[in-house]
């Protein structure tokens, strides 16, 4: 299996150049990263402090405190999830803040910033980022461990809380960083931090040693990418144990909570898994058929197991990949590309239960899903996969974040009433608008991360094959079989669905594979003479020679769709939702008044739908003017229950504009899903 | 405006015999009370305790302490809404255990049984009654204070908190259950027990005293019934400052939570009511426009407000409370009668907010409606009023109860599936079958207490008037104008809309008047010859004289109707409802199988609907029969959305039965709101 898999380029190899993505990309450099640097030292006025460089700052003196020979002694303990200063009291300079997870901000900053380094060299921002690097270094303990919060609030207590505590999320993200950080620069100081924190894990757990796995995953996939950057074995083993001992019993979150437990003189809970769905440890891995718990800690769970599948070459992995997949995708994804039906535990809901209203839909999760679905692709290129990699992207990850880059979402519903959600406790979680920073600030520094590196999911190669997983304008750079081209791909959904392919200079024999997307209604396609085409999979496979002027076209036609969703989903039930390439749309009050849900959408007469662009924050955007009709507005104090009668309409013209650009130009309704007459 | 306000019944001149309310009065004497009675002695196996009678003794044995010239000093002070033993430990004999507002319970078993002893004497039931009225006069303090948590946990206390601390309510609970124990059997001890307790209270609130009303209204209703049973017009003063104190500044709630606050050394909180909605404390009463916040709070006040409006003929209260009416029937009332849209606070959502799914709906706050709808009656008969009393009682009131008496629903949800309910805390609020008793057990023992008093709500009457507003087969004297008759009137709604009423004895000049119902097709009415009549607010007026032989016949149409809710109630969009008479009916589990969201109801196709009867626990029932479709179920593993078609569906036929009646077949889906094809 091994050798038909497929890699993602290096962002060195990738320019992407779309007129839509590259401005995205530039967004999250001039504008999202230097916001978050200041977020991260606490200087945004009316936002929640981050307290990372508050904190690495403090363990830095902790441990140099330690190193010359002296015992720390932390002022505080604690064992809450976040721990904020006295109220009105001074923080202490000494002092843990924050959540416990709060190291990660900083290393999904930093992660961003090398990718943004590859794309384009920047020695100043190079240096904050150097900055960091070293803050972060100096707060690694001798022993190599490094998380701030057990290093300030007591380090023999490190490791004994795995479920709530985060020190191997946070060793992921470090870990994801440092990759990133030696791939942009070269530099191996980040790479070797993580290697000792990875050591000193790996002293304590594993076979035959302390049994014990991530409570939020991402160490499984850091750990399978450190070893495909170091080519070090025991981070491919260490992940699959973690992997492997998950959900097995006794459990191992009951059995440290057991022996927190007996410290307290507390009895024993029983060490079955049965009540570990939140955190994917109910059943071992490789028996899972449903995507359960806690949204995106499912999501990094099925990326360390794809990436398990893919370098150990491991079918029965793969087949618990794929089942997961298929439970996603069948049973349990908004037609966004967003996954987690409920905010209880910020997760997965029963089958179908996929509410537009109380949605969760957390941004974090949608980016999961695109990096499970790349990782599936590398595994199989099935365009299903990239399909919902791409509906994800344009849709859910694009929502989290506003236009101009300044404010986020975390939670992506499908319909909102701003009345609803501001005096609605039911409906707390749902913003009306995007929030500046959040407390708990995983969203935006993760919207950094994937748009930044998106050149790693529009293409990923094999030895012989190029594939074009997204129609993103790029230039690429690819050595197939030995030779080196350089293509260029000019497109942008976002008007139309022409993709030029030329080679700019080079030569190569080899495969281009062209995704054929689910919403394409007819493609057109022109290869040169003499290259050997095919279908497989959903996929164009074009073999031959490319050298300098070869050329592809692809002409897909883009028509507006209308959509239903399964009966089986109650709350779409009889409702239609309208989609133009990847892109979902939605009505929105300021485009179509209040009270949208009397909008009554004409699905039989969608090819009567008129393109036209509405310009929001500066930006062109495609909207789509369609018929439709619209629910007289009943009479002040008229009867609240009457006997039946076909509801009175009147017509009225529809505009709707991409979801994710909803709640650019204030706040008010949105639906995405409006009844069908 | 007093001079035409009617006035209930004393229920011992109203001998309910109609089929189907004769059983359910007749089960509240034979299965609930004595279950009640074993409630409030901790004697249900795998039941919450009461604590009642335990409280009571405890209470009782601190007082005699105290009488004894000794000092006591509670063993343990709680400031908590409920207290209950320490784990592992036995509970302590001396100390208060359960909600702060048990002893209510205990009052409204007593107020159910001295209705059922007008109904019909019973020397051991009455026997057992006694016992609790002593049980209750011995745990009275020598200055009148009766509760039992203040007693036991720190009189020193007592009225320091009415907002959270329910002693108010209690009192209301004691004072209904003194005037009707009175009314029974004539003894005054519990009488004189509640106005030695109203005294305590006029004692430190009122014009000129501490200002001060209850966190949970009753008072203002019990206290201008013990005015209009002792005709002591204090009670109806001290009732009318309660009610006019409420929601004015500075908030009397948050007045004494800055007096607790600054016990504790805590700084002031702002004095002002806007933050006071859930206890109708943001503003004056008589400025009320909307119901808002708690919903059984809200219906309680409306009853004291209504009552001070008759008792004081007082025209603005008057419009207060008409507003409100409005603003709960317009807006916010379900169409199973049932108020209050939201599970956070048990509350009023806004208007138009009216979920299926997740509504509270609370027994007690229909009971609280139809409490309100007979004293807007009182004030005037329009039969909207009698329409919406109706509505509430036959739905969403009998829902309450299970048909076997033994078990109840707390809340009334119209729609359910077990799954869900079960397994997602969104729903946690909704139970998928009825349960035996509640550690805050209000509903059940206000099930019995209206119910026993049924032949209250089925007439009122003015010096010459016999209001008609329920058709509920009883046999009724009443005195017109001097002239007493005994009248009957047969029906029997649950088959059909014939009434019959003859007079069986006596002679007397007088007016009959009939409701003419909502739900009524055509009504055809035969009158004796020389009796004159006129409809005017939905009642038929019939002047004349009645002697014995007299006869009134009326034929009401009952077919079955298809009812739509207001556009502006999202959740029903789209969706029928069908009722007959004054019978909201369902579609379950039972009847059509599993995923009822799948059906589609024909509404155009009303007139096709076929009646039947069904046999549920023993019990005959109404049940209908309709064409509809049903959508058929996808393939396994089908595509979530797939390109718009109208959906697949196949012809059915449902089955419908009354909504009181659902879940008494096991546990199953159910559904009032079908969607409309």
């Amino acid at each position: 299996m091994r050798a038909e898999t497929s890699q993602p380029l290096s962002l060195n190899n990738v320019r992407v150049t779309d007129p839509f993505w590259a401005r995205e990309i530039g967004l999250i450099r001039q504008a999202v990263i230097p916001y978050q640097w200041k977020a991260l030292h606490d200087q945004i006025p009316d936002a929640a402090p981050s307290w990372w460089a508050h904190n690495m700052r403090a363990a830095a003196r902790a441990v140099a405190a330690k190193k010359a020979g002296g015992v720390y002694v932390p002022t505080h303990r604690s064992e809450r999830i976040e721990t904020l200063p006295e109220e009105g009291k001074k923080p202490l300079e000494d002092a843990f803040y924050g959540f416990v997870f709060q190291d990660s901000d900083g290393y999904k900053w930093l992660e961003a910033v090398a990718y943004q380094l590859m794309i384009k060299p920047d020695p100043v921002l190079q240096a904050q980022a150097q900055e960091a690097v070293d803050m972060i270094c100096a707060a690694q303990e001798e022993d190599g461990y490094l998380d701030t919060f057990y290093t300030l609030t007591g380090r023999d207590r490190a490791f004994t809380n795995l479920r709530d505590n985060h020190e191997l999320y946070c060793f992921g993200h470090l870990t994801e960083a440092a990759v990133a950080w030696h791939q942009a620069t070269g530099r191996d100081d980040l790479l070797n931090a993580a290697r000792r924190f990875a050591a000193c894990i790996a002293e304590r757990f594993g076979p035959d040693k302390e049994r014990g796995c991530p409570g939020h995953e991402i160490a499984e996939m850091a750990l399978m990418r450190l070893y495909e950057e170091t080519g070090e074995t025991r981070w491919r083993d260490l992940s699959q144990f973690f992997l492997d001992v998950r959900g097995t019993e006794p459990n191992t979150f009951a059995v440290e909570e057991n022996r927190r437990r007996a410290e307290k003189g507390q009895p024993e809970l029983p060490t079955t898994s049965e009540r570990y769905q939140y955190h994917q440890a109910h059943m071992p891995v490789r028996e899972m058929k449903e995507a359960v718990g806690h949204a995106v800690r499912q999501m990094y769970l099925c990326c360390g197991m794809a990436d398990e599948a893919r370098l150990n070459d491991d079918p029965e992995m793969l087949a618990a990949c794929e089942r997961l997949w298929q439970s996603v995708v069948n049973e349990k994804l908004y037609i966004t590309g967003g996954v987690g039906g409920t905010h209880v535990g910020e997760a997965f809901s029963r089958p179908f239960d996929l509410p537009a209203d109380t949605a969760y839909s957390e941004t974090c999760a949608a980016i999961g899903l695109a990096f499970f679905a790349r990782r599936m692709l590398q595994l199989k290129p099935l365009s299903d996969y990239a399909d919902v990699m791409e509906q994800a992207l344009y849709n859910t990850v694009l929502s989290g974040m506003a236009l101009d880059g300044q404010s986020f979402f975390y939670v992506n519903p499908l319909e909102v009433d701003p009345d609803a959600c501001e005096t609605d406790q039911r409906l707390s979680h749902v913003k009306p608008i995007r929030q500046k920073w959040f407390g708990c600030a995983c969203c935006p520094p993760n919207i950094a991360r994937i748009v930044s590196s998106l050149g790693q999911y529009i293409f990923t190669q094999t030895q012989d094959t190029l594939f074009f997983h997204l129609y993103i304008g790029s230039d690429v750079t690819v050595n197939l079989n030995g030779g080196k081209v350089t293509l260029r791909m000019e497109a942008d959904l976002l008007k139309n669905g022409d993709v030029h392919v030329t080679v700019l200079e080079g030569e190569a024999q080899g495969t281009l594979a062209f995704r054929d997307p689910a919403w394409a209604g007819n493609a057109h396609v022109k290869i040169p003479a003499g290259v050997k085409s095919w279908s497989e999979n959903g996929y164009l496979y074009a073999k031959g020679v490319w050298k300098q002027g070869g050329q592809v076209t692809i002409h897909f036609t883009m028509p507006v769709k209308a959509v239903k969703a399964s009966p089986l989903v109650k709350e779409a039930m009889n409702q239609v939702c309208f989609t133009r390439g990847p892109l979902v749309f939605c009505a929105e009050e300021a485009d179509n008044g209040k009270r949208l849900h009397l909008l009554r959408a004409l699905p039989d007469r969608v090819a009567e739908a008129r393109e036209k662009t509405v310009i929001i924050d500066g930006l062109t955007l495609p909207a789509v003017i369609l018929p439709g009709r619209r629910v007289k507005e009943p009479a002040k104090n008229a009867p609240l229950y009457t006997p039946w009668t076909p509801a009175e309409t009147e017509d009225t013209e529809m505009t709707l504009i991409p979801y994710f650009a909803w709640n650019n130009r204030g706040k008010g309704e949105m639906r995405v899903w409006l009844a069908a007459e």
